[in-house]
């Protein structure tokens, strides 16, 4: 029986997946693969992979990411209401900046590592990866009698990515967007209404999130940035598979999902247990900090030539022991060999390691790197 | 500029869509379009969409539909935590059978539609539409501190749809499996091992719906299912957009979302608020009731040749006034006319009812029926 699936598989479109409001531009710039996330469908890619990888660390690109949805936060419990579940001290964030967090159940289990843009005293937006987080923190509401609102609302971003994002950004918001400082935002005009712009995105290469509230701004935006940057090479994009993972840059429900906690996904950093006094999860995290967590993500680069798609995790092992699972790979086309990303058992997570993985017909040599290869 | 979407899109697949174990059995089975449903890849189409269509209507599929994941809900609490989010007497439930349920958040909105099974006293499985309704109760047993766990268990459902079913699953699981009453379900063996099985499914044309709960079963259960059934030219087959437009099934997520409330959706008969006392939405939901809703979900048909897909809502109009948007269409080659499910304003609700619908590039009428074609 033949079980791989070599031909392409097409995409059945109903309205159960959301269409974004910058769709018109992405057809017209001839969009070939999607994926979908948050019930909305995420545009991959415009032309080959190598081209759209090396056009957006050469140039810049537009990416929609309207799939990032919002979790509006609001009222007078918005800050207790995110301290319940945010592993650090909410209460010091201050209104003009983001933080990427983890977001964890009672026992300490990741629910999604949003984006959080603290937007007044006592309102938030949480930009989410893949998982309806707003129901957890509908369920919070519920139970602990907050007084607060939370719902997601119409905002659909579009992120500016590439080493000219910030050239792009000043020619059509003006000089000032570029002072933005790296998880910073603002709000900055456009066609007489003001867009909250951040300096962030799921890229190394620099850029721009730019937050449209009205659906119609959206092509009027996607064709002035397109217009703007013509001399620019400006293209469209999307979260790039390759460039993240050399990155070390992880993805919500495929490198680290709610079977983990945020030591093992590398995110101890973004925990201040300290700070977290409200936190429903403070102490069995406080016990998972002590104890130190048994696997951890690291990058590794697998041997041989390039990879196949990596669309169900593979296999590492020490010998004929089991060593941990590779949950994103690629061919690097800059570093000539192929990057990975996995969740690996404590024995095996030091840097030169070096693990047997076993990828669709064939056995290659996994290296442990250490949390990113750039 | 062309913004309609005329050639296919590609998938693109990653970890972060789950496969399911009847993976191998879908591919050999020559799948050749899907669609994403919580997180995991949902086959969608084998042959052309009218071939599947009428094999579904005259013989016997198998359909992988391990997307519909299971929400376990066991514990001393489990009663009273399915009791704040059911508008219905859970507590007067039995153990043997599933319902279906509007699963609602504390305003009545609707947050998923699934199918209930009551595996003992304290034990639940909740099958799920398309949202993480795992989040909203994990909330609401943190909040009210319920003594009960809630988890995704490793489960995942096959269903067995067509005229031929009841033949195919006798064969397979011997003729006791035939005697489950519609909504009943069962344990019966496979393999020395114990399968709920219960007597539902997303058709009307009759079936089961096997629940794997080892997934190294799956494809010996996919096997012995298709040898069995040789003779009844058993086939993969997918839930039928066709067949359950016909049939006024309802997708959550398209036709009907978080913003809509039972009644819009026209599941006000699966309501019993006197029954629903700890309900958290109960007085929202009595003040919904008593005023009746302002739309209503119904169907429709639609005059002219073929409909295209519909990926994005259609506007209704009753001359140049808003009644409505249709959110599923597609031709019936059974009923030979265009059949479409829509969310339509008060005033237009009725049978009989002559609307204006907006398709891609033409105009058509929609005529109201009642809540199905069968």
């Amino acid at each position: 029986m033949r079980t791989e699936l070599t031909r392409a598989l097409n995409f059945f479109a109903t309205t159960r997946i959301r269409r974004s409001p910058f769709w018109p531009g992405v057809v017209a710039a001839g969009v070939h693969s999607c994926s979908v996330y948050n019930h909305t469908l995420l545009p991959v890619h415009f032309r080959t992979p190598e081209e759209d990888y090396r056009h957006l660390k050469s140039r810049v690109q537009l990416w929609d990411v309207s799939c990032q949805r919002q979790v509006a936060v609001r009222g007078k419990d918005a800050t207790k209401t995110l301290a319940l579940f945010v592993p650090r001290r909410v209460e010091s964030m201050v209104v003009g900046r983001c933080y990427y967090i983890p977001a964890v159940d009672q026992c300490g289990k990741l629910l999604n590592d949003p984006l959080v843009l603290k937007l007044a005293e006592d309102s938030y937006w949480v930009s989410i990866a893949d998982s309806d987080l707003s129901l957890w923190i509908k369920g919070l509401k519920a139970g602990f009698e907050l007084d607060v609102q939370v719902w997601e609302p119409d905002v659909s971003p579009l992120a500016v990515q590439g080493p000219l994002a910030g050239k792009l950004m000043g020619r059509v918001f003006g000089e000032e967007v570029r002072k933005l400082r790296f998880f910073g935002y603002g709000r900055f005009g456009f066609k007489n209404r003001e867009l909250v712009i951040s300096r962030s995105g799921y890229s190394r290469q620099g850029g721009y999130e730019i937050y449209i509230d009205r659906p119609d701004l959206a092509m009027p935006l996607w064709e002035a940035l397109m217009e703007a940057g013509r001399d620019l090479d400006v293209g469209p994009g999307s979260p790039n598979y390759t460039e993240r993972i050399e990155a070390g840059m992880l993805s919500y429900g495929g490198d680290v999902t709610i079977e983990n906690d945020p030591y093992e996904c590398g995110l101890g950093k973004y925990c201040d247990l300290e700070g977290a006094s409200d936190c429903l999860a403070r102490e069995p995290l406080l016990r998972i900090r002590e104890q130190g967590p048994a696997r951890c993500v690291r990058s590794l680069a697998i041997s041989g030539p390039p990879a196949p798609m990596c669309d169900k995790a593979w296999r590492l092992a020490c010998g004929d022991r089991f060593a941990g699972r590779i949950t994103a790979a690629s061919w690097s086309w800059d570093l000539e060999t192929n990057v990975a990303i996995g969740m690996v058992e404590a024995p095996y997570w030091d840097a030169g390691t070096e693990l047997t993985v076993e990828l669709p017909g064939r056995t290659e040599t996994a290296t442990v790197r250490g949390s990113s290869f750039t």
